[in-house]
Formats: C-alpha cells, structure tokens, sequence
C-alpha cells in the first residue's frame, strides 16, 4: 500500500506539472467540457431532437474531434469537414441517383465501383505533401461522407434528408466550435508561432553571451557555480522545424487578431526559423569544443581571448535584440551596434590569425541574413 | 484552354511522379478501395443488415479512419479505437444506470456533470507525451464513445444494445482494416525505420568520402562536372527526427515478421539515428568552409591535403559499412579496418597541427559511438 500511495503521489505530482508548465492546457481541457455537456444539452432538449433523430450524435462527434488546441487548428479542421461534408454529400447524391437508374443487380455493382474508384483517388490524393499539410482530413472526411451518403442511400431511400441532416448537425457542432475557441480564452497559433520563434533566437543569444566566458575560463578559475542551463538551451533548437511548421499551418487559418492581420506573413517566421536552426547547427559543432578537453596552446589563447570574447558576447547580445524585435514587431534598429562591434571583433580577429580559428566568422553571415530577414 | 493542357498535363506528371517515387503509395490507395467496397457489401447484403441496422456504418467509419500506410499505424490505431470503445461503452453504460436512478431533472443534469468531468479529464490526459504519443487517438474515442453512449442511451432506453452494436461493428471494422493491412502487400514500419537510419548513415557517409576530395580542389582544377548531390544528402538527414520518431512508434505495434521478432529493440535504432543527426550538423558546420571562398593559406593546405583526405575518405567508408551492417542485421566488423585508418590518420594529423583545423578529429569520436552502438 505504501508503494501505490507514492506511486499516485508521483502522478499527482506530474500531472500539477503539466498543468503548472502551460496553464492554457487546464483551460482547453475545461473547454472541451463545456463545449460538449452544451451540445449534449441540445440533444437532451425534445424540441430540437425531434428535428434530427439519431443524426444529433453526428454534433456529438464533430465537437470532440474538431475543438483543438489553438484557434487556427480549431478553424482548419472545422472548415475541412464542412467543406467536404458538403462536397462528398452532393456528389454521393448524385452516384446514388446515377446508380438507381440501371436498378437490379447493377445498382450495387455500380455502387460498389464508385465508392473503390473515390476511395482510391481520395487516398492518393493525401499523399500530395502541399494537400497533407492542409487538407488532410478533408480527405479523409470527403471519403467518410460520400461512402456514408451512397451506401446508405441504397437502403434509406431517404438519402436527401441523410445528407442534409449530417450537414445541418456538422454545422452545428463546427460553430459551437469555433464560437467556444475564440471566445472562452483563445489559444492563437500566430501568437505561438511567433513566441516560439523569438525564444529560439534568445536561446542562441544567450548561448552565445555565456560562451566566450565559458570557453576562455582558465582551470585556475574555481569552478564556476552558475546556472549554466543557457548552455542546453540551444539543443531544443535543433529539432523544432516541425513544430514551426504545423504552428504556421495552423496560423494560416486564423482571422485578424490583436496585432496580427488576416494573411499576416507567416512564411517569414518560417524563415527566421529557419536560419536559427542553422545557427543551432554550428553551435553543436561549436559545443564540442566544450566538452572535448582539447585546447589551444595557452599563448594562442590568450591572444585571442579578448577579441573572442568579444565577438560572441555582441553577436549574442543583438540576437536577443532582434528577438525582442520580432515579439515587438519592431525595426531591429537596436541590433544594429551590437552586429558592428561584433563585426569589427572579427576582422580584428581575422588579422590576427591567418589560418585557425575560422568557426565564429560563419555567424556573422549567418545574423546577418537573420537581420534582413526579421 | 491551351493553359489549361499545360496545367493538366503538369498535374498528370505530378501524380506519375509521385506514384514511381514509391508504387506503394499506389497499392495503399487500392487497399483503401478494396477494403470500403468489402465492407460496403456487408451493408448491402440484407442478413447482415437486418442484425445490425444504421449502426453498420460504424463499420465504415472504421474503414476509413484505421486504414493506415504501414501496418504498425493500422494495428495502434485499431487497437486504439477497439479498447477505448469497450472501456467507454462499460463506463457509459454505468453512469447512464447511476443517472437512471435519479430521474426527472436531475438524470440530464447528472449526466451533463459526468460528461464534462470525462471530457475534460480526458482531454488533459492527452497532454501527457507518454500518451500523447501511444494512446492519442484512444483518448479521442474514449470521449466520443462515452457522450454517445450516455447521451443517447437518454432517448434510447436500449442503451445496451446501442453500445453492443456499436462495439461489434467497430470489431468487424477493425478485423477488415487488420487483415487488409497485413495479407495485402504489407508495408511494415519496422523495415521503414531501418532502410530510414541506413540511408541516412550512407548519406552522411557519402558526404564524407566526397568531402576531402571538394575541399581541396585547387581552383586550378577543371571545375568537376561530376554529380554533386551527395554534398546535399546531408539536409534531408537534419530534420528526420520527427519521422523516425514515428516509425519507432509505428513498429512497436507490430507483431514478429521476416527477420524482426516481436519487441525488437527498436529503441537502438533511435539512438543510431540520434547519433547520425550529431553527424549531419558537424558536417552543416564543416559545410559553410566548402562554400565560404575563405581559404587556409596553400602552404599549410598541401600539407594536410593527404592526411585530411584520407581521414575524411576512410570515416566515411566506415559509415557506409556501418549502413550496410544494419540493413543486414550482422555486427559491423568490416567497417573496424576503416575506422583505424581514418584515427590514424587523425593521429597524424594532430601531430602535424598543433592548433588550427580540429573540427574533424569530432567525428571519429561519434564514429566510434556509432560503432558501439549499432
């Protein structure tokens, strides 16, 4: 008994933790509660279920698989399943006529050939990677509901009042929705997106500010007793293209909001993505240096400590300059000393040595080609 | 309309091309085919109809969201939606009996307060990775299939029937996709998940035999027409942790077949691909040089040309052996003679420099954990 209170303690502990590290996420939880006892409440009322029978499940269900996280994604699959609702029920309305036409034998065979022939192109389709990312599971609905529509059709007879019964409720479901997302807390992705971005970049500055410090620390120094965290910050760089890219997914749905207008350039957030990986990349190679005990002559070190010092300190300074920037939505013109001082660190350094030490010039193009894009 | 040629025409390569990059994707859209005219000949055939009424379309539904690519994707996702369907229709069917005995008002309030306390609870579980990662889809059905239950068993009065239909047709679903996904030419995520680590090994090891013969190509060389698309193999390696992340999930879902048992340690291949993404953002770094035009002065160059080229020639024959290793499931020893040449080689090169050029002696030292691991 012991053992399972620590145990249950050990969950309870974790699950504070995830609800202390996002609080956005008690709330969507909440959220999704709230949409669903509602839509429950208009099954539950006689009024309204006398209109739509056993079809008012199908609100039950699009509200539990639409409401997501954020806006956009909420947005994204609630379009997707309206519109190909309303597409795969009109077409499977019309197989349906076309097939009972030929009746007897033939209507099912020719049933039967429709639904293989749309189901087959539909999932080819999904492998399209610009249809993957957007229109997925439209796809997958278009094939839901045109093999629904047609297949039962051939039984209900009734395929009109199918069809238009599923769209009503879907509708239903998809605009208590999007009604609860942006109205109860909204969770924008644009805003993530652009969150996300801008602490990556403050992640390299900081790893850069500490570093010189860090690399040049002779074995006299006692052993520093910091936080040394800014020196694995960077690593959750390396692997963040694909949350980046489903963040700018969901973005591209969302309306204007705050500071954000419809169509707002997302892409470039892609970019300056992008690049902060590349300078994430270099920082790994540049991180083994670290840890590999391999050093420099003292001599050569100590010439060039200061100059080394220098350079990353500033580079890491006007990239957390430019990281303010993008959560400002500013001209980056606070950057811009920082870059020179760092620029003329390394041409002092370039003069200094001929062959050596090459790694730190590459993050000078490497920022600026961040500034123009920012 | 000779616009409009040209754009269909564009698309009919498209689809080509997409199909010859991989004819599986063709067969997978006929499997889908196949697999909904299957079922939908089990709804026409009037037997069956009879015993199970509207809810066979359940058995569609199944259809059209298991069928996966691979057969790990299928199997997780069927037994996903099989067991939280049985958990949450037990479940329902209790708080719906527990809601009965209070009746009037108060059944729909206790029923909306329940819906909401597992709505939300469940929606917070998916926050967790673990689950995240596994049972996703499970939590999604398990909040579906509990509203439904509860909610409609307020109408029905035949609560267990409903719940009994809907289980049984979900099973005969699951049973097709299942069966379609293993007899018909199987796509198996375990083998994905090694032909993805051993390209990806090949690739960095293609780099690296191609890299010392390009970095010290004097410009007096002709310009080389050669192929060159080994020095780009490296950035489709950078970002592949999402998919091998994936494909682990996917395999560990499947059951023992060809020369994979049950519980192979997937985990291992993880690690290897890990350690090759190490690989790929030293060679991002060593990259820049290539393209830079900044050059060490040719003194010291046709000093270490030898040296450099060997060590770089030899680590990546040793990767490509390593590649060959794990697609053939045999212990790497023919790749041991070329990693001692290429430390020799290192080893001389340190002696030659004393400072200067270290980045490459780094990969020997993920070399050698290569080798361990694998």
């Amino acid at each position: 008994p012991g053992k399972l209170v620590s145990k249950v303690a050990e969950v309870a502990r974790k699950i504070k933790k995830l609800g202390q590290d996002d609080p956005r996420r008690v709330i969507h939880s909440l959220k999704v509660g709230l949409a669903l006892t509602l839509i429950s409440l208009f099954y539950y009322s006689r009024a309204l279920y006398k209109g739509f029978g056993d079809s008012a499940m199908w609100a039950v269900m699009t509200v539990v698989v639409v409401l997501e996280f954020s806006v956009g994604a909420t947005l994204g699959k609630g379009l997707n399943r309206g519109l190909a609702t309303l597409l795969a029920g009109a077409l499977g309305v019309g197989v349906h006529h076309l097939a009972s036409l030929s009746g007897g034998i033939g209507e099912p065979m020719l049933l039967g050939f429709f639904v293989f022939l749309q189901a087959a192109a539909s999932t080819f389709a999904r492998f399209f990677p610009g249809i993957k990312a957007r229109y997925d599971y439209g796809c997958l609905i278009f094939i839901l509901t045109f093999c629904l529509v047609s297949v039962a059709g051939y039984r209900d007879r009734e395929i009109l009042e199918l069809a238009h019964k599923r769209i009503s409720t879907i509708l239903i479901g998809g605009a208590t929705c999007v009604i609860i997302t942006i109205v109860v807390c909204p969770v924008w992705a644009g805003e993530d997106l652009q969150n996300l971005v801008a602490l990556n970049l403050e992640k390299i500055g900081n790893y850069l500010e500490g570093f010189g410090g860090e690399y040049f620390r002779t074995s006299e120094d006692e052993e520093c007793k910091d936080d040394k965290s800014f020196l694995q910050g960077y690593i959750s760089v390396l692997n963040s293209k694909g949350s980046e890219e489903s963040l700018e997914n969901f973005a591209r749905w969302e309306p204007g909001h705050g500071r954000f207008r419809f169509r707002h350039p997302w892409k470039q957030y892609l970019k300056i993505g992008t690049l902060t990986r590349q300078c994430a990349y270099r920082i790994e190679a540049l991180n083994g240096y670290l840890n590999s005990g391999f050093q420099a002559p003292t001599e050569i070190r100590s010439k060039i400590k200061d100059v080394c010092t220098m350079m990353s300190l500033e580079s890491g300074m006007a990239l957390n300059e430019l990281a303010l920037a993008v959560k400002k939505m500013t001209r980056p013109t606070s950057a811009d000393p920082h870059i020179e001082k760092s620029e003329t660190a390394a041409k002092t350094l370039k003069t200094l040595l001929k062959s050596g030490i090459w790694e730190d010039t590459d993050f000078l193009e490497v920022i600026k080609v961040a500034t123009v894009a920012s």
